[in-house]
């Protein structure tokens, strides 16, 4: 409870800071008999990681990752998986200027406020190289999902006012766009608007969309341990998520009941929805259509453009911040969106195992 | 885990389905010495108690609540406070019929996949009456949290596309609208837009805003339990709600970080914030300023319009869903978004107290 | 975390004080489509009902079950299951004197330092009355655990210092035997046992064994979660336990490995081990052999023999407690222990039920 | 839930195997604040360290701890502390043997049946290193109670039949005797013992005791979460550990009402107990008293004697395990009792705060 362990059968629990010695995870819970492998860990960190466009900061970590335990001949052995990735470019002399004051719109003031102090280098824990250890617990947890038939897929669904046309959208795009654009020309637009905001000393926004697909129907809990909660739980719990909807979600309102909802029908034998305003669930479960959420991004707050501010020592002062940062937060997010549905998603599968008798009977011959 | 139970150290746990003998509350983690009747748990729930207007369905349940435990001499012991609610007003005949089939925008069918079968009388334990137990423990959240100093005030923000214009609005009218609108200009309009929705025998839905003042600094976890993201798996818990969002919320995408950062300013020798998009918390945790919410509420699914939907018995149908329905569930919302995010403020309160160590050694000694 | 709620997939949420309103248990996590009556919950409670035997208290409580959710034509739903139990012979005026000063051996003291006041009609939350929720939840685990060929038999194995005589004894005798022990010459010396210290105003103690069969191998958690540790932390939560032991326990100290050990040899094709000093469990978990674990219970503490205490007021005093008290908590206390271990076994099969990949892609197939 | 991660509000997460890359522990829920260097960890954990005496395993692990997260400027920050200690000494060909057969006494043949496969080498996750873990977390423990004058304080009280004697007792002694014991007669006895059953390949077993000072009144939660029932999972929760008594424990039994009753009095206007067979606890809750266990630790199961098992591929065979084994596990146990106890203390600790409506009030202002 003390915030740094997530999951209930699925958990991890991530350590470390921007600046510290590294950063890491530890799954326990993940089931044995898993292939699970280095590698599979990397390719998603490598979403992640600093340095390969030029809408991210040019820090260059590597962000190798170590898997320390819990597998044994490139198996999961059902004991706890710790991954490390250790820090490499930590420039630490950025940021002395940070001690003395609080940054708008970053976590200085409420860390100070909390703590008493804060190890300011970098924003420590609330880094957004905290996310590393939730990336490396998502890989883990897609490789089960991957067994299971389950699929989870984000993107960016519009950067700034500038929002993708699902006409011109190609799943394989995601991984093309530097801003993880499944539509192209999107992209196109988003990374000129990005370049006049850079221009400007500022930063920009967006909205990251998220589509999972193979849930059976019947996961998520009915009342509080609701799916549609617990993702949302998920969601928010990343930095510079403002909000998030399901389905038809802020539009819902505007609606009626009559076009808000979905109706059935059979077809070959198995029961369809005619439309999806839903997202997918209904009173918190799955219900056997596609889960649809969106999640909106604020500009990054490190910007170089004068802001003003408050010292520790009690002056108001103007500052202008330095040093690596993304003028835009939402591409690399794109993965860690994906990696807290699908812990979540995993932890959730993990709770409905046990909601008929039958089943656990059946389970234990 | 298993979903019906909220909390870590101040935990609620609620039983009771729409059709059964009544509706429950067990609250754990009070502590001890706080002044709690009968009578403060029954004005909270005399706010989402139905048949009150035309807007909300005209079963008239009393509601009544009884206190079995965990008080002595009107003041909590420290030990489990259990509450009651028996159900009285229950005519299960209308239900006779939905037996049959899946009602399109609710539980019925995703209930029936994870179960097996289901308790089909008035939507069983996926019915609005499940929220009596979050309002009975809301209510108990909320006497801590004025011995506190705190305030959390939940409104109508809009129904359907009838927002409230701030201007005009005095919190006394929240419990003057039958709408819960803080502005009776807009309640008119919004009542004459529900009355032609029931004429068209269907439903509307509308956008709740809660605002939390009060709370210090530095209140809320800095990874996974932002306060934040507890909030939000609170607010998503409630049926009907489709997202959420704080501060500038979704409108955030389409600002920038100049724009959207909140600068800050001594006044007096104490640190304020020149504006609000953060909506009271950054990097998870509460920063001293206002802390406000917005969630949206999908339309009634229960409609007399006809729809198209699925029998159990495998044909593809048309109804029209009798009984007393409400042709919208937010002004009945209302107290139930005050109620889970005090739940969720006193959780977080209590967390926040082993933060430092220098708070520790002055607690013992 | 607050102290009423136990369980992780198989929860329960106990509440109720000695001479409140009534005694009860909310029930989360219970599969749907287990039969359950309030008959098959009323025949554990009955195990425990005072007022059966001259060396039980004389109050004559009914306590009565009554099942207010959770249940549809007699299944569970798979929503909370609520059972209540009405206090009726509640004399309170029994309890006026202890207000004034703390009982030895009892709670009084504690709760009174914890939470500055305390209920002290009965003890309050302290009471043995508090099981009446516990056993009520172990019904329904033991139900559960019936539909998958495993029991859970406790009995006791000593009063005072008479112990059983495994040669003489027999199952049927527990439920036949006045103190709860299968050997019925034994019962009938510690009857005799127990009527010399009524006659000196004193109480007795025992020890309560608790054999469970049928458990499949692998079950527990390997390091923290083992099934001894919650096995363990479920029986001492039982007012009046003052130590626990699995298999050779205390005695194991005095042994040598190779005595201690158990050998394992196959027998058909079956792995079996050639004796079970360890109880049924190896690492943690279970090794499908029978589990034994013995509880060590302590003399009844409410005597009226003189006895030494202080009163709130500052005094130094010599009291005699009256009322109506067990002389012996023993045979009233093997329903509990057979319940609290049969709900933590229900929690701990469901637990283990992720632990292979192979058996969850089966089990979504 | 899922068997790595222990505690509510001070929470370790443990990983690591054996003969794996290391073993580590992530404390999280520290307060900020705290003076906590490597050194400080370092001296707990070459009190388990192996090869510092002819009583335990000849290996010789440094066990180097590192800080890698959680702490600036050699203070905590409230974020997690993450700790590794890597295997230096790992020589897998010794267990190369075992890979085929299930040792009698050790976790092989559960976690073969748990997880359908096992890391072999040296017992992966069951191996007595996997304690290093709870030894890091522990002085991390440790460190906060010394801020609160508690003491822990764990020693060895008996090896095989011979105990210490109290009235020889000095606490200095428990690090001059290579057993642990705080009476060096007893010791030196014991030794003796000890070399007798390494000479006829045999081990043997002790008893630990444990006594913690300074823990102020109502600590602990009255019902499922009763400070002796945590403690209790705690350390049964320690591989060899095969049970637990509190005060009188297994001997209360024996005894009658008013003898194991311990009298209040009024000294200098405090409250005193004259007796303490409750071992401190009182319903759960700390009395004020010394807090008094006991834990019994079987022999050492890995001896070289032979011993009848089973092999994997189907056969009945005698082995003698070879290997660099402890005689006796006690002794370095007994800072693993320390660790797990002082862990348990801080978490009930921090729960406790939460007890009073008036305490919470005067913490917020």
């Amino acid at each position: 409870m003390s915030g740094s362990i997530y999951g209930n059968l699925f958990q991890i629990s991530t350590w470390g800071e921007s600046h510290g010695k590294g950063i890491g995870v530890v799954v326990d819970g993940c089931p044995a008999g898993l292939v699970l492998t280095e590698d599979m860990i990397q390719s998603y960190l490598n979403r992640r990681k600093p340095g390969q466009t030029k809408f991210a900061t040019q820090r260059s970590e590597n962000d190798s990752v170590e898997i320390l335990s819990g597998t044994f001949e490139q198996k999961t052995t059902g004991t706890p998986i710790s991954m490390v990735v250790m820090n490499t470019n930590q420039r630490s002399g950025d940021y002395n200027e940070i001690a003395s004051y609080f940054r708008p719109g970053h976590a200085d003031y409420t860390f100070h406020q909390k703590y008493g102090f804060r190890d300011y280098r970098g924003g420590g824990r609330s880094s957004g190289r905290e996310t590393i250890g939730r990336v490396a617990a998502g890989a883990v947890a897609k490789a089960i999902l991957n067994q299971l038939g389950i699929e989870v897929c984000a993107y960016t669904k519009s950067i700034g006012d500038i929002p993708i046309d699902y006409k011109k959208c190609n799943k394989d795009n995601i991984l093309v766009s530097p801003l993880a654009m499944p539509d192209l020309d999107a992209s196109e637009k988003a990374e000129k608007f990005l370049e006049s905001k850079m221009q400007e000393m500022d930063s920009a926004g967006g909205v990251i969309e998220c589509i999972i697909t193979g849930i059976p129907a019947g996961v998520g809990e009915p009342v509080f341990e609701k799916l549609d909660a617990n993702l949302g739980k998920a969601i928010l719990s990343i930095g510079a998520v403002k909000g998030i909807e399901f389905g038809s979600g802020f539009s819902a309102p505007l609606s009626t009941g009559s076009t808000n909802n979905d109706s059935f029908q059979y077809d070959n034998g198995k029961v369809l929805k005619l439309s999806n305003h839903a997202g997918g669930i209904l009173g918190g479960m799955s219900d056997g259509s596609e889960i649809v959420f969106r999640a909106a991004i604020k500009p990054t707050p490190s910007i170089a453009k004068s802001q003003k501010t408050v010292t520790m020592a009690g002056e108001n002062i103007d500052i202008s911040i330095k040093g690596r940062h993304d003028p835009i937060i939402v591409p690399r997010a794109v993965v860690v969106v994906e990696s807290m549905a699908a812990i979540t998603l995993v932890d959730m599968l993990f709770m409905s195992m046990t909601s008929k008798m039958s089943n656990i009977i059946k389970f234990f011959n």
